[in-house]
C-alpha cells in the first residue's frame, strides 16, 4: 500500500479551486478522496464525520469558509460580510462541540474584517491566504511536537499508541504519532503497536491504516494485549495524544489512556503525552474538574456488530474518555518542548511569548 | 429475566434420559435449551460450542458417553466395552485440545471396566451415576470455591470480573463468578462490573448476561475503562478465573487479566484469582514455562464485525491467554481454601489428601 498517496485528511487543490478530504466514514475498507467545491458538502463532510479530529476539522472549516463565499456575486465589502456571517453560522451548525470549528470560522471572520477597504476579489483571496495559514501552521506546529518526541526516542524502539491522533485527525504528521512520521523519514526503524481501542476502534480503524500505508512497522493488538506486549518487553515508550490538559499536567484523553499510563508504570516505561499547547487549558487546575462525557450504551452493544453481542437491555458504562493523573507521565511533549513535572510551572513558561525550547 | 431460569450449562432429565443444554452459539440474543438424545448430537455440541468452558466439557462428555451406549444391543460385558470405546474415541475427536473432555471420558471408561461382572443393564446404570458424579463433584467444588471466596468479600462491594468463568462455563455457581452468586443467594448487594473481554467478548456475551438472568447488578464496560472504575472508587476486588496456575502462583488466564492485576495494584484493590486445584500444575513451575497460544488475526479484525474494521493484511498480535505473576495476586481461592503467597508452599498442602481448610 506503501505507493499510495499520503493520508492528508484535508488539502486544497489551488488550480481547481477544490478542497479535497479523505473520506473517513469508508475508512479502513476504501480510501477515497472527496472533491469538495461548495459550503453544503463542507457542512456534510463536517457533520457526518468525512473529516474528524480537531486540527483536521478546523482546517476544514478554513477552506469551507473560503469556498462559502468564494462565488458570492457581492460587490462591496457590507454585502459580502453578511454572506459570510451566513455561511458561517451554517458552517458552525455541522458539529456544535467542535471547538476547533469555530476558532477556525472566527479566525476567518477577523481576516475578512481586516480587509475592509480592500477590493473584494483580494478580500476573497486574503480568505484563501488565511485558510492555508491555519492548515501551515497546523502542519508546522505539527512538525514541532514531532521533532520533539523523536528528540525522547532512540531507533529501533518499540512504541506503543492508542486511539488516532495521527494524520487523518490533523495535517502531515498528527501530534501523538509525528515522532513516528518524522522518526520514519529518518529511518528510525520503529516498531508500532497500536491499541485498537474501543469501543469506536479508531486504532484500528485509523492509526494502523494510517501507519501501514506511510510504511512504518505496525501491529494492531486488542487494548487488553497491551499489558502482555509490554510483559515481553517489546515496549521501550508509550505515545498518546490529549484531549485536554488541566494546569497541574492531568490530562483527559481516550477511555483507555490511564490504564494504560498505569501499565507502563508498573514496566518502567516512559509514557507521553503530545499535543499542541493549546490543549492547556490553565483555567482548569486538575483533572477532577474536566467533565467526563458518557456516550451511547449501543457503542458497546451494537456498533460494528452484525448482531448484538451484549444481552438487550444490559446496563453499560461508556465513557468517552478518562483522566490520567500527572504522576504517570513522563512528559508531555507540545511545539514549543517537552514539560515535566512540576507540569504547572512549566507551563506558566512555556505558554508565554518569549518561550523558547 | 429473573424469571426465566437460570442458564445451567449442561443438566440431565432422568425422565426423558435426555442431556439438556444450553445452546451458546445463540448467546446473548437467545436462550435457547437444546435437548440431546445420542452421540452425534453431543459431538456436535462440543465441536461447535454450544458447550464451552472446560468444566462444562467433562460434564457434557460424561453424559454423552452415557447416551452413546445406553441404546446398544450388546448382551455382554466386551461387546458393551467395545461399543464403548469407538464412542469414545469418537466423542474425544470433537474438541481435541479439550483435557477436561478426556479427562470425563477416562473416568467414565473407568466405570465401565469396573463393573465387568455386572448385568449390562447395571453397568449402563452405573454410567449414568458416574456421569451424574462428575456433575455433582463440580456443582460441590464451585460452592466451595464460591464459599472460600465469598469469606473474602463483603456486602455491598463493587466487584469487577473479566472473561466468563461462570455457570455457563462450569455447573451451577462458576469458579470466578462462585462468590458472587453465593453472595446473591444471602443478599450481599454486590455491584458487578464485567469486562467485554475483546476479542472473543465473554464477558459481554456470558458473563453480562448470566448475571443479569439470575438478577444480579452488572454492568458493561470496554476492557479499557477498567482503570477508570477503580479509579472512580467503585470497585473493591478483582475476581478472575485461570486456565493454568504454575507451582509458583504466576497464573495463565484470558488474555487481558494479567492487566487487570496491574491496575488493581496500582489502585490497591486485592486482586483474586478462582479455581479448582485441578488447575494447579505442579509440573510447571513458573509462568515463563507456559506456552501462550496466538490465535487467528481475523478475531480482532473482522469476527463479530459487519464489515472489517482493520485494514486488510494488517499485522496482528493475538495471543489467547497472558501470565499474570503472581506477586501480584492477592489470594488463589480453590475449593480446598485460600492460598496467599508463598503459593508453593501453600499448594504443596492443599494439594495432599488430608488437606483440610
Amino acid at each position: 500500500m506503501n505507493d499510495l498517496l499520503p493520508l492528508e485528511a484535508v488539502s486544497f487543490d489551488a488550480e481547481m479551486g477544490e478542497m479535497i478530504i479523505v473520506d473517513q466514514t469508508l475508512l479502513p475498507n476504501r480510501v477515497e478522496f472527496l472533491r469538495i467545491r461548495d459550503q453544503t458538502e463542507v457542512w456534510e463532510a463536517i457533520h457526518i464525520l468525512r473529516v474528524r479530529g480537531a486540527p483536521a476539522i478546523g482546517i476544514a472549516a478554513g477552506f469551507g469558509a473560503y469556498l462559502a463565499v468564494r462565488e458570492s456575486r457581492a460587490e462591496e465589502y457590507e454585502q459580502l460580510l453578511k454572506e459570510f456571517l451566513e455561511a458561517k453560522r451554517y458552517l458552525a451548525s455541522a458539529r456544535p462541540t467542535a471547538v476547533n470549528l469555530f476558532w477556525a470560522l472566527d479566525r476567518m471572520e477577523k481576516r475578512l474584517r481586516s480587509g475592509r477597504d480592500k477590493a473584494i476579489k483580494a478580500i476573497k483571496n486574503d480568505l484563501l491566504v488565511e485558510a492555508e495559514a491555519i492548515k501551515a501552521e497546523d502542519i508546522a506546529m505539527c512538525r514541532a511536537i514531532g521533532e520533539n518526541g523523536l528528540s525522547l526516542l532512540e531507533p529501533g524502539m518499540g512504541l506503543l499508541t492508542h486511539c488516532n491522533a495521527g494524520r487523518l485527525a490533523a495535517s502531515r504528521y498528527g501530534t501523538a504519532l509525528a515522532p513516528i512520521y518524522i522518526g520514519h523519514e529518518k529511518n528510525y526503524g520503529f516498531k508500532v503497536f497500536a491499541d485498537e481501542t474501543r469501543p469506536l476502534l479508531q486504532g484500528a480503524r485509523l492509526t494502523a491504516l494510517e501507519l501501514m500505508m506511510a510504511g512504518v512497522d505496525v501491529t494492531l493488538l486488542c487494548d487488553s494485549a497491551a499489558a502482555m506486549v509490554m510483559q515481553k518487553g517489546w515496549i521501550q515508550a508509550v505515545l498518546a495524544g490529549c484531549d485536554r490538559i488541566a494546569a497541574n499536567g492531568d490530562v483527559a484523553n481516550k477511555i483507555g489512556t490511564s490504564g494504560v499510563a498505569i501499565l507502563a508504570r508498573h514496566y518502567g516505561i516512559p509514557f507521553y503525552i503530545l499535543g499542541p499547547t493549546s490543549s492547556i487549558d490553565r483555567q482548569c487546575p486538575t483533572g477532577a474538574q474536566i467533565t467526563i462525557e458518557e456516550r451511547n450504551p449501543e457503542e458497546v452493544t451494537e456498533l460494528w456488530y452484525a448482531k448484538r453481542m451484549a444481552p438487550a437491555g444490559v446496563k453499560v458504562f461508556n465513557p468517552a474518555f478518562d483522566v490520567t493523573p500527572h504522576e504517570l507521565i513522563a512528559g508531555i511533549v507540545t511545539e514549543r518542548g517537552v514539560a515535566r513535572a512540576p507540569f504547572g510551572d512549566v507551563f506558566e513558561r512555556m505558554l508565554m511569548e518569549w518561550f523558547v525550547v
